[in-house]
């Protein structure tokens, strides 16, 4: 193979892809450990919805509906909005990868409401854009002022979570009203936990335009094998966003179960009141045990570990005890876990892991 | 809601997307009708590969594996290719759409083999790039000095597919590789088709670095509506493109059916005998009525209709029948018909709805 043609091939690469170069994968999580470094949801799909997506898997050799059409409508009739404010997408990350394309040329700059989802770090590295991160305010509020007026003026969108990820933090949706109000770029609000929280924006996409709002069957919907996710916002926005989306991008089992989950809504009741009970419940065992934990509106916890360890060090000893949990890269989470919030059996085998490692780390022999 | 926000927020669109209206979706295919215009395969999953899926199901509520590991090792032991050789798409039309992102800047060009796959049109337009369609030779022959000398030169790179659509004809390897071989230009060959004809080029990819295999499971393992597409090329031109890949790009259910597909192929073997056995009984049955039917080395008959009419005429009359078939856009192929081959039932439902029009149209009434 001649070296020469490859470096010709690779010089046909368009200009932000020359300077990059292969990025790393991540590694696949140990199989037989309790997962909570995800924020899944570890429970069966309602019953009616399993038979829907077995019935889909016999329509497997036609291809999807073009557009999503039938998944968008059901997603407009169940949130009350219009079949044009509506994109259906291979998960959330599907559609926020739909808005770095459709608004970010090189060199342009798009600001994140920060400790943000990491995935945005590759997705601008991708477009050669700049990514501005804003740091919240004074425990979690939205820091309205410097959205409008400091760096994040040029940026080309604004993204939000709320509630919040990592924190877990909810901000009352008059806040993110009066942002939206006062600000002309577009903002981007991730309701991915909204189903765990008090309130959602979702009623102000008919009085901004400049408001889209992405939301996932992952968490709250226990779909986050299936990929369904939702943006709604402006017609003219979802239009420009639907066009750039690969034809056929949901196959027609996430079809069948997007559907069916719409359909069975009131079938997750119980599952999100066992996620907020045991999350109040983890929330208060770990303050017994000297973990400083943050008030979550969210399927997780971010506690701060007791003083003389890391986020890290406890990561590693809870995942040689086979219990997975996420460390925080962001700056002033370094002494954080973030903890997602499982069944029982799950949960419990989290604490008594957690006392474990503390009983080791008081006894005079202290070996970890 | 202010007008004036919405014109703010089209305007932060990126400098290609901002002159992009919202592009048309294309309509659903009529419901209850014999479906032979897209090309699919109309038999169910082999029993082994369905309950794979089934099984598959159960693993709802996780993320699926990063970067499609499992998937893309069954298909570098399957097709003896190296990982680092091999790309999983949500179908191969995903991966298409990765080329197009990694090579193209605005105002580029890539080169396609005309007649060619229409859905370049669309992904040439989302990057403010030119498509230069190069004619092929007589007999749908490669013109391979037109490709290293015409315009196709400064192309960023060249699509070709064998076996061809819509002609359903193949080219000889040795003519792929002698281009291959020749141009310092990335060769991207579609090879959807593969499993109906006699040879492949897979085995070219450890030679040339300039060379990039798509296949699809949507044509030959009956699975469009699953998702499943590979590419298989030299590791730097697979890494950059698993690159731009969404995060968890497929679901647990093409996953699964992807890993199952592969491991029963041999289960096909009567699929594929069938319907090559029907394609021939179909060409000699039109040849009878009248029509010139290219020799095909796909599941799909290209047939120039009897004089006097056009494909657009056919097509319109056979959906009046519930047939539906495809009428083609190229220069060239006005008085044609692209008609997949499905099962014996559904092509004796096609001669029948073909007899019938003749009929009409030569019997004194005339009324069709």
């Amino acid at each position: 193979m001649s070296d020469a043609k490859l470096q010709r091939v690779l010089s046909s690469l368009s200009t932000v892809h020359r300077q990059l170069n292969s990025l790393p994968s991540s590694a696949a999580p140990d199989a037989g450990c309790v997962k909570l470094n995800t924020n899944e949801n570890p429970f069966a799909l309602p019953a009616a919805v399993m038979q829907s997506a077995v019935a889909a898997l016999e329509r497997q050799y036609l291809y999807p509906e073009d557009d999503n059409v039938s998944l968008r409508e059901a997603a407009a009739a169940s949130y009350n909005v219009s079949l044009d404010q509506v994109i259906a997408g291979n998960g959330s990350s599907e559609l926020l990868s739909l808005l770095y394309r459709a608004f970010l040329d090189p060199g342009d700059s798009v600001a994140m409401l920060s400790p943000g989802f990491a995935y945005n770090h590759k997705l601008t590295l991708l477009q050669g854009a700049r990514l501005l991160e804003i740091r919240s305010g004074e425990s979690c509020s939205l820091p309205i002022h410097k959205l409008l007026f400091g760096p994040a003026k040029e940026a080309k969108f604004i993204l939000l979570a709320n509630p919040n990820n990592p924190s877990g933090t909810f901000v009352p949706i008059a806040d993110i009203e009066s942002l939206v109000a006062q600000s002309d770029r577009l903002i981007v609000l991730d309701e991915a936990y909204v189903d765990f929280a008090p309130d959602s924006a979702l009623r102000l996409i008919d009085r901004y335009s400049n408001l889209l709002i992405l939301r996932t069957f992952s968490k709250s919907y226990a779909a986050a094998g299936i990929r369904v996710g939702f943006g709604f916002g402006h017609p003219e926005v979802i239009g420009r966003l639907r066009n750039l989306q690969n034809m056929f991008n949901m196959n027609v089992i996430a079809h069948a179960v997007g559907v069916s989950i719409l359909a069975h809504r009131t079938a997750y009741k119980e599952n999100h009141r066992h996620i907020k009970f045991e999350r109040e419940r983890v929330r208060f065992a770990l303050s017994q045990l000297g973990f400083s934990v943050t008030p979550s509106h969210a399927n997780f916890l971010l506690a701060r570990v007791p003083s003389g360890r890391d986020g890290t060090w406890w990561q590693t000893c809870l995942k040689q005890k086979k219990i997975l949990v996420a460390a925080l890269p962001d700056e002033g989470l370094e002494d954080c876990i973030r903890v997602s919030i499982g069944t029982k059996s799950q949960m419990d085998a989290f604490l008594e892991a957690v006392d474990e490692i503390l009983g080791a780390e008081t006894s005079p022999r202290s070996a970890v």
